[in-house]
This record gives C-alpha cells, structure tokens and sequence, in this order.
C-alpha cells in the first residue's frame, strides 16, 4: 500500500479538487465519507481507490489503496466528525443510463439537503429513478451524499434536461404528475398509479410553468394554512401515496 | 430614534449574546431578521424592540428603535445574505401556554433544520401546539425561526418534559401515537382522529422505549426499503393524515 504523507502530492491535489463541482463534473469524480458509503460505492460498481488515514486497518479487497497523513484526511474530509476513510468514486456513464417506471423529476431544487432528502425518500418509497434538472443541487456534493444515506448509489440519477425527459416518458406512457399550488387537483382526488413519474419545483418558485403545461395532471397538497411546505416534505408526502 | 454607532455599546453587546441559546435562554430573549418575521412577531404580541440599519426607513409604530451601523447590524445578523432589520423579542411566558387538541411531541430532534421544518408543516396541516423536549434543537435559533418561516408565532409551542404532558394529554382524552420501526402498526391502518398528540423522536435513535412505552399506539410509515426517512419528512406524511 503507497504511503502518502505530502498535503502537496499531485494526487492529493487532485482528490482534494473534488470537493468543487467544476473538477468533479470535468473528470466525473467524486469522494465519498466513511464505511457505510464507501461499501454502497463498492455494490455500485462505482469505486476507484481508497484512502485509509494511518493508523487505521480496513480490508480494502482488490482495490488500489493509499494510506494517507492524518493532516490529508482532515484536508480532504468534508464532514465536521471526521472520518477515517474516503471511497474516490466515477460518476455512472450517462449512456448507462435506464429510465424506470417510479420517477422523480426535480426542477432546480437548490438546497443540497433538500436534495440527498429526496433520494433518501424516493429510495425508501420504491422509486426507481430520479432525474435533475441542470440547476438542481449537485448530488455528488459531500452534504447531498451523506443525506442521501447511500440511496444514491441504488437508484438511476441523472442530471439532464427535463423537457426532454417528460417527452420520454410521454412516449412510455408513464404519466407525469406536477406539483402546483393553484390549477391543479387536490392530491387526495388523484388516482393512485404504478407507473409515475412525479415533478416537484424549486424551493422559492415551484414547478417552471413550462414544464408544468407538459404535465398529465397538477395536483397539490391539501393544507389547513395557505402555507407552503418544505419540498423534501411536499415530495415525502406525494411519494408515501405513490410507493410500491 | 436613538442612533449606535458603536459595536462595544452595551446594548449591542446584550443583543449579540443572544446569538447564544444560554443568554436567550436566560433573558427569554431572541432575534428575528426580515420585515416578514417582524410582523409576525407583532402580531403575536412578542416584540419588543426594532433595530433598522442607517439609510433604510421602517414605520416602526410605538415601537422602541435604535438605528445602529451597518457594522453592527453585520455583527447581530446571522443570515448569510444579510439583512438591514432586526427585531428584539421576548418568549412567550410559560405560564401562558394553553395546550391544544393537535398537538406535536418532538423527543430530542436535535437537527435545527428538522425542528423548524416540523414547527412549518405542523401550521400548515393545522396543528396547534408543538412540544420539544429538553434535548431537542432550540427553537429560538436563528436557523430554526427562518426555516419555520414564522409558525413558530401562530402556534403553542413549549420546551418541556414529555412525559408530563402525555400525562395531561391522557387526561385530556386526547390520543397519543408514537412513531417506531418495531411493534408498531401501519400507518394506514390507523384511524384518522381529530384530536391527536403525534410523537416523532431524534434523528438517531427515535422516541425513547419510555416515552413509547405511554402512547395508545405506535406507527410505522410504510416504505417498500427497508430504509429510515427522515424525520420532518415523517412528520410531514404523519402531519398530512392527521390534518385539520
């Protein structure tokens, strides 16, 4: 196992660039945190080497393996706890890419929270797929990978546009159903259906009223206040009456 | 108006501390940023007094108001995108809280942003009262009061021990549901009532085996994984069946 000990290494350099989405989108890398991540990364087939920090042992299989100074794990580690352990993963090829028939479609979500909540959401209620458009949270950032819980790694996820993709799933005959507060049905009026694709907003402005115009139905989430709700809540609530 | 110019002024100093959830605590003191949760401060008769940056104008009606500095106003605001008016307020009195009859019990929710996500999807679905026990993220925050987008003046809402109060609500005849995993019902098996104390409990853990031990039933939010949600996500679907 190579031993690096230089915060200045060019592999070092390298890795610690991931933390940025540019070099993480230009060499479609991406780090992930800790035994739990690392081992979904593995499942997935989409781990490259791992970093182990001295002192510490982990049976890192067939894989490269670097062991690394205390001081090049804290630079590279981006959770406030602490970890031992860092997985560098390859994003999955786009052409790799299947659409399910439970889809998720995310208009310019923002909040990396928002968006690892969604999948760790959509995992857990059988959707199969989730689609985000280009504004949309990175979701290979350390915050939106831990908050996903590894539910990254057990989905289809992929950042395109979403017009075509609702084209898509037109030709499927996969319904898609938008998410509105005004002109659009109650969500307890809508029939329940397997196959689905479900397209929530941004946190401030909702659904694009293009997107919406291409929708089958709108539908919205009956309140007592005229209050809006947090998105990861308002998907969480759509996605329990869709599960499989 | 008086007008502060300088950061070490003993007012200021007071303010800043309120940043601290010991000397909010202690002086049942808090902050709010932005004309909207000013209002809502206002209205629900919390304010006491309104800090307006130099070079903006507010109609501040009979309120106490000090124009401070843009320096200070940097010092005393916690939002990253800044703000130009703040408002002093203080807690509601303990001896004041009325309890409610759709009310939310939060076992040690540690995480701001799952409390004050709850406190809005609670006023949202018509709840009435919010109950945190002692361990739980501080109300009073400036995190938890943004993401609760002013709930947090339109409901009861007290820090206190839970199991004293699902003794009152036992009293009262109104049901408590606990969440758990295990030994637990499905949630659509369970009738939907209007009087209803829901109990959710901390990110890690959940509710305490005690806390469980007192409730009239406990549920579970069926997923197709076996994963867990996250909390305001499961209080938000919990919510959304038991709304007003």
């Amino acid at each position: 196992m190579e031993k690096i000990v230089s915060k200045t290494n060019a592999r070092v350099k390298k890795w610690a660039k991931y933390k940025e989405k540019k070099y993480r989108d230009s060499d479609r890398c991406f780090l992930v945190e800790g035994e739990h991540l690392l081992e979904e990364a593995i499942r997935a087939k989409l781990l490259d080497c791992i970093l182990v920090e001295e002192g510490h042992t982990y049976d890192t299989g067939a894989y490269p393996c670097y062991e690394v100074s205390s001081m090049i794990m804290r630079k590279l580690s981006d959770s406030v706890s602490g970890t031992w352990l860092i997985g560098v993963c390859h994003m999955p090829c786009p052409m790799d890419f299947v659409m399910g028939e439970k889809v998720i479609l995310l208009d310019d979500v923002q909040d990396p929270g928002n968006v690892g909540t969604i999948l760790r959401s959509a995992y857990s209620f059988g959707f199969d797929t989730v689609v985000l458009s280009r504004h949309c949270a990175d979701v290979y950032s350390d915050k939106v990978i831990r908050s996903t819980q590894g539910a990254l790694f057990h989905m289809q996820v992929i950042r395109t546009d979403l017009s075509q993709i609702i084209d898509q799933l037109k030709e499927k005959k996969i319904p898609v159903i938008g998410t509105a507060l005004e002109n659009a049905s109650a969500m307890s009026t809508i029939e329940v259906v397997d196959r689905v694709a479900l397209l929530f907003g941004n946190e401030g402005n909702g659904v694009s009223k293009e997107l919406l115009a291409k929708c089958d139905e709108t539908m919205y989430i009956e309140m007592h206040a005229f209050e809006s709700l947090n998105v990861a809540v308002a998907a969480g609530i759509a996605m329990y009456k869709f599960r499989r």
